[in-house]
């Protein structure tokens, strides 16, 4: 079972002055397709301590972090950006996936600059603050992520079947 | 109503060698969908000329910045790489909701390299040259584009309803 | 009739280790659709290597350059790293378009990192390891393609029939 990390990115939640529903939901969504969720914690929408906090969960060896809000267009939405700094390289397709699912929903869907990446053997996405699009971004992509991670910590390889990496 | 401002980016236009179009109808699009457009300028396709442009506009708190030309494939072409330089946040998105919606009219939509992004309180907004791309490209965000802005500006917040930000 | 380079980035097959077939189809699919495959290779998984590689072909005026393998999510995949460190202007319809049909197909799609840019006078795009993903990818955007190269080379120009550039 992989290890995941749900990180609730909110002003407001951060300092107890709102209950945030998306974190919790999206880590029910991860464990109903299989994920442990090892940590739960919530930040400001400060973008050097999201990305302090995406590098010590990596660190560590989540396999998934995953991010809800602070993507949209509000002066302190920074998680994208904050995403983008610490991954080495990004996967285009997941945020190209939830937005064409949730635009079927809403067009406000393409107003999320949700994105995701790898680092070292982490995949970090950030999904927005709703917790009803958080959960419909999450799902867009929760199929081949668990292939993209299997690829990621070598335990398949579409190329090598006969010759697993390592 | 929300300000804007239209620049043609087109090296004949700002020349008077050519009559462009697509700027005036840009320019009409928006005022049709409740922008006052404030300032409409021509600039040659030259990448620091068009920074200094958009920076200018974001400078003077216009709201919504469209251009037009310059997004292609002509060696001459730069505005989304102008776009990506002044801009601290990108909006994925409207690049993707544009080529995607454009698509269905014509496979030459993909070559289109238009993108948009946020700078301090304004959103950037790049288009093809072509007056029926540059219109059908816009109409594909323009509805999204108006809750985008208000989420910007602080006058909504899909988060706190209740506690507006300030 | 253009001129194209075909690579392929594997370990194993710039190794002798397996025989990829993705580069042959590859080269195959682009000389049924009228280009000249003037250069075929194999490279390593390696970053620099492949960057020196695409800027050589590009130096001796190679009008496309494709390469398959290294777009996913193994620890060596670093092809499109390599791709967006070497261009100039980057093409973000390609890599859409092409996990836009290929998500028809499979929902694997969305792990494709694979994008496409522009150097000098040529066009960098990368494709999945796989032979059949590989050509499908291609395929969905080799009819705009074309029309792109026209317009990068100057040899077509859509805003200006009547004054053709130079």
């Amino acid at each position: 079972m992989f290890q995941s990390a749900v990180l609730t990115i909110s002003d407001k939640g951060s300092q107890g002055l709102r209950v945030d529903e998306a974190g919790p939901k999206v880590a029910a969504f991860l464990k109903e397709n299989g994920y442990e969720v090892i940590y739960t914690g919530i930040l400001p929408d400060e973008q050097e301590m999201i990305e302090a906090e995406m590098r010590r969960l990596a660190e560590e060896k989540v396999t998934l972090i995953v991010t809800t809000g602070g993507t949209g267009f509000s002066k302190r939405d920074v998680t994208p950006e904050a995403c983008q700094n610490v991954c080495t390289r990004m996967i285009p397709g997941f945020g190209e996936a939830m937005r064409l699912a949730s635009s079927k929903i809403t067009d406000k869907a393409w107003l999320s600059r949700a994105n995701a990446g790898i680092l070292d053997e982490s995949i970090i996405i950030t999904l927005p603050g709703s917790p009803k699009a958080a959960v419909e971004n999450l799902e867009a992509v929760i199929k081949p992520l668990r292939h993209g991670i299997e690829i990621l910590l070598g335990l398949d390889s579409e190329c090598a079947v006969k010759e697993p990496e390592k």
